[in-house]
């Protein structure tokens, strides 16, 4: 089972790596980090380079595609190689998945019209545009296109998705591994929960930068 | 205010990106990731590979420390590079950490002798043998020692260490924008949470395997 991670200058972290340890421990899981170009990929914050081993034109036909998001989204959503790739690709996925506005790349590349999707919260409504139906819930899954929610959201959909391909009890012994028991000191992780003025700075914020951009 | 993640072969990789994507958030974060020899490292499954952009010889004194765990830390228990490096950084940082195994690595390098430290539950007894006192929370400071369980775990463990340092709005402000509300599909995160038959199923592994030791 092939899981090709996509790689794109200036993706978040978290959304790659998060559901890279839960899928990675499936039974004959086979992760790959994969970019246009192989070589070392940068971060959002520049403090960290990951490398794509491989790239997407040698991963032709992987049975899970998933696109992190993160500021570098942006430069992704005009049609170009990775649209190219992702239409291919998906052509033959059993599953094609997405974490934050991973989901942007994948709607502007025509693989979610008419359907349900989320995205980081700061991004969801941009769904729309891109013919999606946004839907402000952590991990949305429609026929085989799951999507999560901002950045850390990957983690759940990552379980989500190891229960559908290997079981309950199997999705579970992997929750137990990597302790995912999570206690989060504060409420504060959904602009549901969070302080309101703290939800409105961000949203101010992100109207002058490229995160929800 | 540095930050320097330390590398090693067969890290396991959600233990580093987690603090990571929190911390790096943080005015004036400048988190480096730093190993005994710059260049790539290898994560625990081989299927990824992380930069490390520069030598620890060369980040004498960040002002936190982080140490992920893995089932590479075995490898760094004996003492070292890596411990002698630790000793002297914690001479002079303002916080110590760690995440999974990596509390046994501050702790074989004596700088968690007589404190309350946490780890991997599988591996939280082995502690003791390092003159630590384990405690089976999810995070624990004791003093500038702050140290997270297994892999997951760093994530809360940071948003506690951002919110004393940068207060609780920033550390909630944080939370925000990586969407952390988290939503795991079951509750099996925890020795106590899990079915019981995979609790044994994971300690009985655990014997035959360098995960826990």
């Amino acid at each position: 089972m092939q899981i090709a991670i996509v790689l794109y200058d200036r993706f978040t972290a978290l959304d790659a790596v998060g559901p890279y340890e839960v899928l990675s421990r499936l039974d004959g899981a086979e992760v790959v980090f994969a970019a246009e170009r192989p070589g070392l990929v940068r971060t959002d914050t520049g403090m960290l380079a990951v490398t794509a081993d491989i790239a997407l034109a040698e991963v032709p036909r992987p049975d899970i595609v998933l696109v992190p998001g993160g500021p570098g989204s942006e430069a992704q959503l005009a049609d170009g190689p990775l649209g190219e790739w992702l239409r291919a690709a998906d052509g033959t996925s059993t599953w094609t998945t997405s974490v934050c506005t991973g989901s942007l790349i994948l709607a502007a590349a025509g693989l979610l019209a008419g359907r349900r999707a989320t995205s980081h919260w700061l991004a969801l409504e941009r769904l729309e545009s891109f013919g999606a139906h946004p839907v402000g819930e952590r991990v949305v899954a429609d026929g085989k296109y799951l999507t999560a929610a901002g950045v850390s959201a990957g983690i759940d959909m990552a379980l989500d998705l190891s229960a559908r391909i290997g079981g309950a009890t199997r999705a579970q012994a992997i929750q137990l591994m990597i302790e995912y028991d999570p206690q989060p000191p504060f409420s504060a992780g959904s602009p549901r929960t969070a302080p309101a003025d703290l939800v409105a700075a961000a949203r101010r914020a992100s109207r002058h930068s490229a995160w929800a951009g």
